[in-house]
C-alpha cells in the first residue's frame, strides 16, 4: 500500500506546484494586458440557478444565469467581494414568441428561449485576473470563444458595478 | 449495535408500508376528485434548470422552470411520458424593470426577477394523480397552497398539450 501511496503524494505535491505555479507564469511586475476565459467551464448546465433576466431593445434576449458551488454559496452568505473560485454563467437565448403557447393560451403573450445566442463567464481569480478587478471574463458564441476586442467590452461596462464586486445579477428567492 | 438496527428495520419497514398504502388510501374504484399537490417538494431551489420563461400581458411575469433529477435525465434524454417522480417547479416573479442595469447600459432595456409572485410544482404519479393525466399540480403564494378552484385550474390547461405529456416547457439547451 506505501508503494501506491507514496508516488501518489509525489505526484500530488506536484501538481499542486504546477497549478500554484499557473497564475504566475507570464505575468509582469505590473500586469497590464487583461487575461479572458477562453475556455468553458466543465459542467456550467448543471449548475444552480442564480437568477434570469430578459434585455429588451436591440440585445431582445432571455437569460439565466446559473453559479457554481462557491458563487452559490457566497450569494446565499452575502459574501462580498466573491471568493476566487467563484464561476458565474449567463446563458443568453433570442426573446423568442412561442406560437405553441400562445395557442393555447388564447392570446399573444407567452415567450421563450429560442435558438441560444451566447455564453458568457465570470470567473473570479484575483490573481491571475487582477489587471479586471480580480474577475475573467469570457464570451462565447457556437461554444467558441469571441476575439480579443468583443472580450475586451466586458470589463469597463462591468466596472461600473463596483459596490457590488462587478457582478450585475442579484438572487432570485 | 443490534439492539439499534433491530428496531430501525422495523422502524423503516413500517414507514415504507405507510408510504405504499398512501396514494392508495382515500381512492375508490373510480377516482373522480383530483388530488392536489399541497406540500412544497424539499429542496426546490437546488433544482438545475430546464428553462425559463417571459409572460407578458397580464401576467407579466419571469419565470424558471427547475427539474429534480428525474426531471433533467427525462427531458434530456426524450423520454415521453415523464417517470413517476418526475417534478417540475416553476419559479416566478413579476417582470420588474431594473433601474440599475438600465443606469449602467444608459438605455430603458433590462428586466429582472421582481417580488416572487408565485411557485407552481407538477409532480408526475400516475396511480396517485391518475384522474389528472398522471400528474399532480401545486400552486403556493407566499409558500402557502391556494384554495381548490385556483388549483383545479391547472389541469384543464396543461391537458391540451396532450402530445407531450402535459407539460408546456421545453428544454433550454
Amino acid at each position: 500500500m506505501k508503494r501506491i501511496m507514496l508516488p501518489l503524494a509525489v505526484v500530488a505535491a506536484l501538481a499542486g506546484m504546477v497549478v500554484s505555479l499557473g497564475p504566475a507564469s507570464g505575468q509582469t511586475d505590473k500586469q497590464t494586458a487583461p487575461a479572458f476565459v477562453t475556455t468553458i467551464p466543465d459542467g456550467y448546465r448543471d449548475w444552480r440557478l442564480i437568477s434570469l433576466s430578459h434585455e429588451a431593445g436591440n440585445l431582445n434576449s432571455l437569460g439565466a444565469m446559473l453559479g457554481n458551488d462557491v458563487a452559490i454559496k457566497a450569494y446565499r452568505e452575502g459574501t462580498l467581494p466573491y471568493p476566487d473560485g467563484t464561476i458565474i454563467a449567463a446563458l443568453h437565448y433570442s426573446h423568442a414568441a412561442s406560437e405553441e403557447n400562445d395557442k393555447i393560451f388564447g392570446r399573444p403573450q407567452s415567450f421563450t428561449p429560442g435558438a441560444p445566442t451566447n455564453t458568457q463567464f465570470m470567473v473570479k481569480d484575483s490573481v491571475k485576473y487582477a489587471a479586471t478587478g480580480g474577475w475573467g471574463f469570457g464570451f462565447f458564441i457556437d461554444g467558441k470563444p469571441v476575439d480579443e476586442a468583443q472580450m475586451k467590452s466586458c470589463f469597463p461596462c462591468h466596472a461600473r458595478e463596483k459596490a457590488r464586486d462587478l457582478v450585475f445579477t442579484h438572487y432570485a428567492p
